[in-house]
């Protein structure tokens, strides 16, 4: 045997500090969700885990609003299943038209070329929406189109898109329609059935409140067909929906892979969750806190990066007044407070934070928390408020909107 | 809001039977891999995430027996460490020799192709290892070859392949080397650096007793330059290495994709498992269990699909005799004793058992339980011995083992 077994320190007990999951995700996971991913495993073909595999398709569907057949979680993270969503779709030599406002419009065009698509990127300046006219206008210039690929919620910009114009325009130039719902699904609105999509994605580890690992795809009844009768194999035998759907809705069940069980549990405890909320209660939860954070930040001087109409109720981008340090300050939010933010990414790298109330993170006392340790810390910079004064506009925007509610 | 909402039956709670799992994977995961799994999650750019990241990294190198420094978990179950291994060396055009003699070289076949290359695929019977020659007869044929790749230890079949002399083939050829090991990692004899392995690959659901989620890859200087120098993009985004070595790696530690945090925290704890145990004691122990149950199932009468020095000692196909009905027994190890085996796979659907041994799974009360159920369901067929015999033999056989050790 090798002398590399004595070299090896021993690992020390397991035991992270901590955390309140403010960032871009992941996001505070519900203790019932953790519980369930320690439960004892049974295998990938016991007929009790094809139960539970039917539970979570089923409802998958119901959390996206379709009424889809190929509905399932990706063996991944949410980048496997954008890459799933394109490389099950784009065969070499298609055109795709991807708008690109951000990091996930990028990543999904780098996909489309990788598997051998063309990629026809409409770039919009980072922190606004795509106009539904320029794709409307590459639509009717570049034929023949594949797909629209388009990101829902930006989690680069915290950017919300709008949709529905952008599904019809497909619908009437005949383009499959290509959603990142990464940021919104059980955030915000998204009905794959209503607003024509062929294939939306997410990922577990934000507004599902569920560990990373694996990540809900849909695919229409029309992006099946296109699947099943595809020229060229799928690039990846991994992501190959061909080959996973026998496994998960053929009468077979034929394997394909070993499904990752634990995380599976994981899934459809927060998806009973979701449901033992529901969805619309959910929805506006996500606006209620968001808008209190918003109403606090305020108070600093904050300013965010998309406009109104287009911010998410999911995440906030929010950009740094000079006087912010942006290392510095998330050091401290970290190190003294134990509150993770993010960052920004690419050429926001700096200059703007992401705040994310997702799933459980989305928690009235967690906005308090935040916005307490934020006045705790920036009282030492110049021009802020005294202390207590972002809390008293959160709290009155709590008063507003349960009202409303 | 849709009407669906209203139509979806409530989830009941989580609650699978207990299963003894002695099929090919997922295997029996440790109670402290189990626990690890519902610690609250930090974020994948956390500080303390980091040093989770370089302890699993250099825990896996010693599992590994390697140097490598591009040694990692890849986000997904262990075909997609196949498909990583893959898809990051070979490009479009390049020659791959790949060794099949069940499933699992298919497979690479596959992935090869699927990725632009050309796999060379040297066929050999289900159950029979691969001579060196066939190999070293295509390496003199086929230049220039890319890579040969081959499966260590087939989940289909129970074969073992010795891996030394096909190694050191490729170093005279300079082809790269791939080698599956997902059978045989933390449960037989792998050495990377001394086999002249260039990548090889593994699952956390078999001799790790981990659930299945993440898959242990490791890529050799050699491979690491190839992956740095190609020509073109790798086809797959989500598995290109040089973009997830940035963040397992680099200086920078550069956000590729969210790392399935939980997972992680299994695989740590696993690892630790697996160091505190030992190496080479875990391996005996591999030895010493498969030994009984083999003494064990002959007195049924059951014999081995491939013959003794080829035998794994992880996982037994056992051919079944004419009077044992496959299915029926299979349905009632499940039903009437909560025991999970596994059927064939492919041309060997029916004629075969897989039955695994792997990790937690590899105890003697295991190997006395599964023979136990076997007598008392086969004592309802004519021609098996009385009650007792075949344990009788596995206790012998462990008192002899024990000798030995």
């Amino acid at each position: 045997m090798s002398s590399t077994a004595q070299s090896l320190n021993p690992l020390p007990e397991l035991n992270p500090s901590r955390r309140l999951l403010l960032g871009p995700g992941p996001s505070m996971v519900h203790p019932r969700v953790l519980k369930a991913m320690s439960t004892p495993l049974i295998g990938h073909l016991d007929p009790e885990f094809l139960v539970i595999m039917d539970e979570i398709q089923e409802s998958l569907r119901w959390l996206f609003r379709t009424t889809n057949t190929l509905t399932l979680p990706i063996s991944g993270t949410g980048s496997a299943a954008m890459e799933a969503a394109i490389v099950n779709l784009v065969e070499p030599g298609d055109q795709v038209i991807v708008g690109v406002n951000g990091v996930f419009g990028s990543r999904m065009a780098s996909m489309v070329e990788r598997c051998g698509g063309r990629a026809i990127r409409v770039e919009i300046p980072w922190g606004k929406p795509i106009e539904p006219e320029r794709i409307e206008q590459q639509l009717q210039t570049c034929q023949p189109v594949k797909a629209v690929a388009i990101v829902h919620a930006e989690t680069s910009t915290g950017t919300l898109q709008p949709l529905d114009s952008i599904g019809q325009l497909c619908q009437q130039h005949k383009a499959l329609f290509i959603v990142d719902a990464v940021t919104s699904l059980a955030g915000m609105e998204v009905n794959v059935d209503d607003w024509h999509i062929d294939a939306c994605y997410s990922a577990t580890q934000k507004c599902m409140s569920c560990p990373p690992g694996v990540a809900p795809l849909t695919f229409s009844e029309n992006a099946v067909a296109h699947i099943r009768n595809r020229k060229s194999s799928c690039t990846s035998w991994y992501l190959d929906c061909s080959l996973i759907s026998d496994y998960w809705n053929g009468t077979t069940r034929t394997y394909h892979h070993t499904a990752p069980i634990s995380m599976a549990y994981a899934l459809r405890e927060s998806l009973r969750l979701i449901q033992e909320e529901g969805l619309e209660a959910r929805i506006v939860r996500h606006q209620r806190n968001i808008q209190a954070l918003i109403a606090g930040l305020r108070t600093f001087g904050f300013e965010f990066l998309p406009t109104i109409p287009y911010q998410l109720t999911t995440l906030l981008c929010v950009t740094l007044p000079s006087f912010i340090d942006d290392l510095k300050v998330r050091k401290a939010l970290l190190n003294d407070f134990h509150i993770e933010i993010g960052g920004g990414l690419g050429s926001l790298a700096g200059k703007v934070w992401r705040i994310g109330l997702m799933g459980e993170s989305s928690r009235e006392e967690h906005v308090l928390t935040l916005l307490s340790a934020l006045e705790r810390l920036l009282s030492r910079e110049t021009d802020v408020p005294t202390l207590g004064t972002s809390i008293q506009s959160a709290l009155e925007s709590f008063q507003q909107s349960n009202n409303f509610k």
